[in-house]
């Protein structure tokens, strides 16, 4: 298993300090998880169906006419490699490690590369992996880039795989309204944005014949029913994306400018993350930590991610830690 | 996509019945869910961590040291023979119709068997697969031939996989409490037994070596955090248990009266469901799906396998629409 942000209960263990007086920063989903509505005791007691409204829905928020639910874009991830004969596979890096681990696990010939270099090996990859705005360096390929990749990477039968996982807060850069053109694979992540991580959903577009072929892969039922039931509400509550998308922004900015001041000024970032590098990122993570506050640390390149706090007590908490850091460092 | 039990949302489209006056029998399903527990926010917000006691709970359940969660027996079925090279897999039949499907998509060479030729071909066999009590017969193999079975395949390190879906309801023939032997993998269903099919939960029982193989191959958070949370106070529940062993043995006993009564003795069956051998099945089938009475069909061989009716109302409901079967076709 590789590392991942959201691992409380280790850190609770490793620190000794108890679960409720953790500030957890180390994901990247939103700190405000939306109303989870009624469920039916149905939807807990039946095996679930397709086609119950979440697709309908789906399409909807999305913009897109062909889409397939997975068990969190994850489901995708591990899939997507073996839906094609094995073949040299680029992933512009840093990258979020489980697209460079799931293609080389399923044996093929895993290429990192920087943007600077796509253009000159494009024609010699299989598929393009790349994630945008990218985990966890919040770097964004622009959309008409990606759609001029796709196309020449279209024209010999290649792939070209975007996990907008952390998109839906800059909706107007997706380019998931093209994922019907053949090659262009979609990820969306429900979790992030909803701050809904629990519940195990993600979605793919593409053309419909290979969302056929992953579909068999995946198999039957693979998103429960109370998650399908809870998708809805949230995609059908157009009002709160807003209110969403502008309080993830004013904190993700807040959050950028409390580290600058305290000498962490962020390389990069989204509206649901910053992202610092940095020599000292393992000390820092550790500083942190003994204050009881969890940021995710990266080993290559050395830096840390740190999510949204939710409130002002928590932002002038982790204020107050990393000035006392800033001091003692000094 | 296989055909299944469970598609009332076709079955509404197909006869123009709404779905609320179904009476759904065409899963092998508990018609009695478990309570809801109350599911914390941080369950369906955080991402789900493992480790928070599911595992230990399942463990005591189960009454086995080693077993992964995954999301749905569904998940472990369609990865297993991604574990293993290429080579000549038995399946005991009829048998639930995913297992065939899985491996043969992976590419192994599938053989039909039935139990007389098990003993004949185990020697040339790298994995035997059967459901026990099998889903759609009810067949059971008794626990001293599986582990006689196992004990030869192990020899030569090939597998015996046995699907326990349905085996909650009588415990002492499971052979869950093996599976720590090299080669034995058991699945377990959580959904079935407890009434909570929409959750997606199941779980694989196996050597250590090959559940981590497992756990990396399905990737981290397949079990949704409000399933985890639910599992736990079901688990924990050990009186309903008993409840539940209870009614489903008396509805079962109940329902094959009832068909027999009706001409159409069962040629199997288990504490979940009868299952009916008939050449008359496919009309049988749309006699009672024009009466709002949903029960699944199965092509080769032909024959029918009904659910556990709810209530003495439903039990009546179709024994009416049997009776008038019966009529109407002697």
């Amino acid at each position: 298993m590789l590392e991942h942000g959201g691992r409380l209960l280790r850190a609770v263990r490793q620190y000794g300090i108890a679960r409720e007086c953790w500030l957890d920063l180390s994901s990247g989903i939103a700190p405000w998880a939306y109303p989870i509505p009624p469920i039916p005791v149905d939807a807990w007691a039946r095996l679930p169906e397709t086609e119950d409204g979440l697709e309908e829905a789906a399409r909807r928020y999305y913009g897109t006419h062909q889409l397939l639910p997975v068990a969190g874009s994850q489901a995708a991830i591990q899939a997507l490699p073996l839906l094609r004969p094995l073949g040299r596979v680029g992933v512009l890096t840093p990258c979020y490690a489980e697209h460079p681990h799931a293609w080389q696990r399923a044996g093929h010939q895993l290429i990192e590369l920087d943007e600077a270099q796509v253009d000159g090996m494009l024609d010699s990859l299989d598929v393009l992996v790349l994630v945008n705005p990218n985990n966890p360096t919040g770097r964004r390929v622009p959309r008409e880039r990606l759609l001029d990749w796709h196309a020449r990477l279209a024209e010999r039968g290649a792939w070209l795989v975007v996990d907008e996982a952390f998109i839906d807060n800059t909706p107007e850069h997706s380019v998931i309204d093209c994922a019907e053109r053949a090659g262009l694979i979609v990820l969306r992540s429900f979790g992030k944005f909803f701050g809904l991580a629990g519940v195990r959903l993600g979605f793919v577009a593409a053309e419909l014949a290979l969302l056929q072929r992953l579909a068999d892969l995946l198999g039957p039922w693979t998103v429960s029913g109370p998650t399908r039931v809870l998708a809805q509400a949230s995609f059908a509550d157009t009002l709160a994306h807003r209110l969403q998308i502008d309080r993830c922004a004013a904190a993700s900015q807040r959050l950028a400018a409390l580290l600058a001041r305290t000498g962490l000024a962020p390389s990069g970032g989204c509206d649901l993350f910053q992202y610092v590098r940095s020599e000292q990122a393992a000390p820092l993570h550790d500083f942190l930590a003994r204050r009881g506050i969890l940021v995710r640390l990266f080993d290559q390149p050395s830096a840390v991610r740190l999510g949204l706090p939710a409130s002002a007590a928590d932002e002038q908490r982790l204020a107050q830690a990393l000035t006392d850091y800033h001091k003692e460092s000094a």
